[in-house]
């Protein structure tokens, strides 16, 4: 069987991590074409990755690029636009977090790829990250008895991008970045597309990027499911020192700490520094926590290796659009709550333009 | 001058921590009685610590002993009972946590203790933990810049005395004995007696003691302070594995992680098991975490030598009755925002018989 | 290009390591035929890993199953045997340490190899480890100035299969086994074929499997290099509590900690244990170290991985047959010092059966 | 009984440690007395302590002070002086380690002593390390099992005071300075006064210090005790970062990982950087280990305790000059090791002036 062929959307920090995922681990998919608006940048990606075409075209990079899957890696309020352009080009579609600015714009992307027949592959890494997927075993072996808490929590200084911190291109801070992954996460853990009954939120902003964006820099929510058992995200902008990404497991038989990048990093101290520490780290004298292998241990490879499986032996993905839209609607219910100091009880729906509003206004 | 003569209330689990810390720390200090209801458990405690005197009868405990302080390590609902008895006798009085069941009661206790013009020092030993107060000092070196989040967290299986799981005795669950450390601890980490502005939480019972207590045995509490800084308190009566102690500080300039008892341990293995490795641990076979100093490195003797100081010197303790108080408020907040899955701004007043009542009605 | 095809010679603990790399990581390759003298062994072993034909005679299966490359994963004394089949044959060579049991062996094999003009690749999975090389790479990075000091070590409670403790079988005991890796690992960190200087060891035995083997138990060797760095190989079959594997660098500008098993973990607590903790773990109830990706994590994948690419591509591996000679002569003198009591001088050579034959006569 | 007076020789960095000791923790214990040969030194050093008296005159410090004990801090080279000094005045000792330059001078110190009829206090703290205490109890509670090899580590960027780096004045590099401190604490876990059968060490020189010392250091010694338990000391002046301080104990039924400052610490990360981290830690920007209480974690306060005790109550101190010979014993045998690179076996006994001769001659 040949090589699937796949289209990238977007050049920025993410499209990279994808394109190393693809060239180290997914020798059965081949990207054919990226696209970007600008055009010195589609071309220094595309030569950078070995990329055989580049456009800065949306729709002429799925329909002349003979792709099969459209990798979408483009900001937020472009989700919407590419995925419907995608399915109607009857184009197979890997959509990262989150899945788009509203519940709206979700269910359009959803229908249209159902009355497409193709696939809506949600790309939560997080489903698929080696060490989180060892401690989601560890919990169906029973290890932690009846498991009632979960934390799962991503941190760091605040993203390079600047449409992240412009909420009309994002949506909202850094619940829209990261607080999603955690969302996603705790439905994956429990399993069994778990009902949650309830959401609590609280926001911060003005902390370290006050004046470069309106969105909330440093997020505690909690989600409350079916059965009691409750999920608290803890995600930031604002934590300097490098990246955090953890997860805590708290059962009645059982607890389970497991840290992705302390945890698996080597400990150094240089006088001097050095090249690279990990994401987001900063200086490199000093004591730092040298990672390896981030993608890898983030499970972004993983991830996009199953997502090509399930082209190429047209099965059904793990992570689907559906989970994005589940995802988005507890990120509403959390805006909500943070905005009225209330617990906000699902289903909940609400008509915004982005889901910050439900905070802002 | 002449030891200072101290009465103690109480020969349970905490009573232990403070004899221990009497005799190996505050040599100016003498405990000359113990009381408790049971006279084998008086006779015993006298004897394995080394008191003169033991009764059974608290007003001729405090009466009769000759003492200068009475410090009360009795169940929750005889707080009051205790410290009004002991003010009225002209003794100073260290009181453990929490300082009571009611907000009334609370008030009537330091109106005593004023009225006799004897010293209330809330027994909150946390305020005096080593490392925790490094990390209160790297903050007040301005080593985190403007901090935004504080964490503070205490988690077991569970107490061991049957007092805890009743609500009539105890006046809650978790949050009762050890929620009310991390409420105190965010207050003294910000400093100068700080406006809390509201309070959010969350609850669980029905995890590990099911059918033994109606108290909550997981607690999520979330208090803003003014100027925006939020404080998270995590508490747990159905964590297994062993004690768990740690705080966390997050600064625009920096962060600080601070663990009191797997961050102090040394890490063993062992096939065939040993004697202790820390509170409420469990086996000792496999791998455990040994810690040593659990007095020391939690700070009781250090808060008792800073009580009896104070004492001896006519000095203002550093953690009061009023803290003590603004302690409770929090806790009646919390409990009245599970209740109503509603964030409940401060300041708050509610008339009931114990704090879980705003809960579970 | 089609598959490389590889002869896969063992059945046992590491055969079953190189199975798992080659399918989830080198598809490039393909095995198609294992052999073990055990038919059922043999016959199971294929089905499970999906291998075309199976082999219960060695000589067969390198000239009958169309390979190109030859893996050797038996047992040490039969490494010569192997490897000098397969050059004969005109198979490249994937040898796994130690490379043989003598260097009168080691140099056949190596004069083998070179005149069939076949590749003789050494395993040494250390070399490949993505988490040490990121070390390595600090140290070129100029991370820590001047290195002064390597230390690597392994330790568990000893392997499974019982020629490892049968020295005419195995050569030796924990040295052999493991002591191996750390002397490859401070020539590969180190680079340019680094001169050995001399050797100090001691060992000791009759600790955890006294009668069981002659072999040493628990190693540690110091080999000083030209330029005064020195390595401390720390090797033990006497540790309980799973495996261990780590290394640490020292320089006048820095220094590093780097631990593959307990420092990748998930920190796991269980009252009733589960399925797998790590390689070597013992019960699984209460605290545990659960590891996930461990070939990945030890390099196995990645070192298979560029031995295939250097037989695709006819490119110089990275790792030899003469890396593995150098390291068998630091093996000699270890033993050597051990028996003397003295420090060996570097280049050793003696006559000998076996290595351990220098301590042990 | 009224305090025990003490006369402190030496005012450099371990005379503060041992003033912080007596002021918080050895209440019974008085210091009336400072000396040191600059005026200006001792006033100031008197003053900051709240001591009586200074001298500049060692044998008036000791003689008319009045003190019933003589602490004795002065550099290496001097400890024999002021002990003799002490002992003929009637004066009890405590002496920081090492004992002395040579085992003539050690010999002689001992019978003075006894011959005064006076207690000879050898200062080796690491007896008394909370930590390490709860690591031998557990040795002793059957956790590991049979014991077979103990580890202790010293590392930091170089003493500060100039007398270390003149090995007319310290006797030798870091194994003078701290590789004693392991020594004894490998007889010390033992018990029983074990014999050391034999040494070996490997020393390395001009790392981090060249051209300022012609002492070690960076040292490894392995001791050989009956019964086959080996001890390996690992010191070193040329590891920047702070100071560490580890002990590892393997045995066949456990293992055990102790660490004196990172196992203790608080993590910080800090943009800006603040007071003080750990001894030795240069800067505090960036990631940093912040300890407390560094003076109780590494035994001083318990060690000079149990010392003052001893004299009040006329009882035989824990740790000995005989100690202190038997690790000066060790000491020589490993210069002897490193000189000739050679085991050394015990007893051994060799006529230098100072022991580093022993391996630069």
């Amino acid at each position: 069987m040949s090589k699937t062929k796949i289209a990238l959307l977007g050049a920025g920090f993410i499209a990279d991590i994808h394109m190393e995922s693809y060239h180290r681990f997914v020798p059965e998919a081949e990207v054919v074409a990226v696209y970007t608006r600008n055009p010195e940048r589609a071309e220094a990606f595309a030569r950078k990755h070995h990329i055989a075409r580049w456009f800065t075209d949306l729709d002429k990079a799925i329909a002349e690029s003979d792709c099969e899957v459209v990798d979408v890696c483009v900001p937020n309020l472009l989700h919407h636009r590419a995925v419907v352009a995608a399915a109607k080009a009857g184009k197979h579609v890997i959509i990262e977090k989150p899945l788009s600015l509203t519940l709206e714009e979700a269910d359009e992307m959803i229908a249209a790829c159902k009355a497409a027949n193709v696939k809506l592959m949600y790309a939560e890494e997080l489903c698929f990250a080696p060490k989180y997927e060892r401690v989601r075993l560890l919990a169906h072996e029973g290890a932690f008895g009846k498991i009632y808490l979960l934390k799962q929590s991503e941190k760091h200084s605040g993203p390079h991008s600047d449409w992240f911190y412009d909420v009309n291109q994002s949506g909202g801070g850094v619940i829209m970045d990261m607080g999603c992954h955690a969302l996603a996460w705790f439905r994956w853990m429990l399993g069994g597309n778990p009902r949650a009954v309830s959401v609590l939120a609280h926001l911060q902003t003005g902390l370290l990027h006050p004046g470069r964006t309106r969105g909330e820099e440093n997020s505690i929510i909690l989600v409350e499911f079916e059965g009691g058992v409750i999920g608290i995200a803890e995600d930031s902008w604002a934590k300097p020192g490098g990246m955090d990404d953890c997860a805590e497991v708290y059962g009645t038989g059982g607890v389970c700490y497991a840290d992705l990048f302390q945890g698996n990093a080597a400990l150094t101290y240089s006088d001097r520094g050095y090249g690279y520490a990990m994401e987001k780290a900063g200086s490199t004298k000093g004591w730092t926590f040298t990672v390896f292998e981030e993608a890898f241990n983030q499970g972004y490879p993983q991830e996009l290796k199953h997502f090509i499986e399930c082209v190429r032996e047209d099965k059904q993905p793990l992570v689907t659009g559906e989970d994005g839209r589940a995802v988005l609607e507890l990120i509403y219910a959390a805006y909500h709550s943070a905005g009225t100091g209330r617990k906000v009880t699902l289903p909940f729906h609400a008509k915004v333009a982005k889901p910050i509003d439900l905070w802002l206004d």
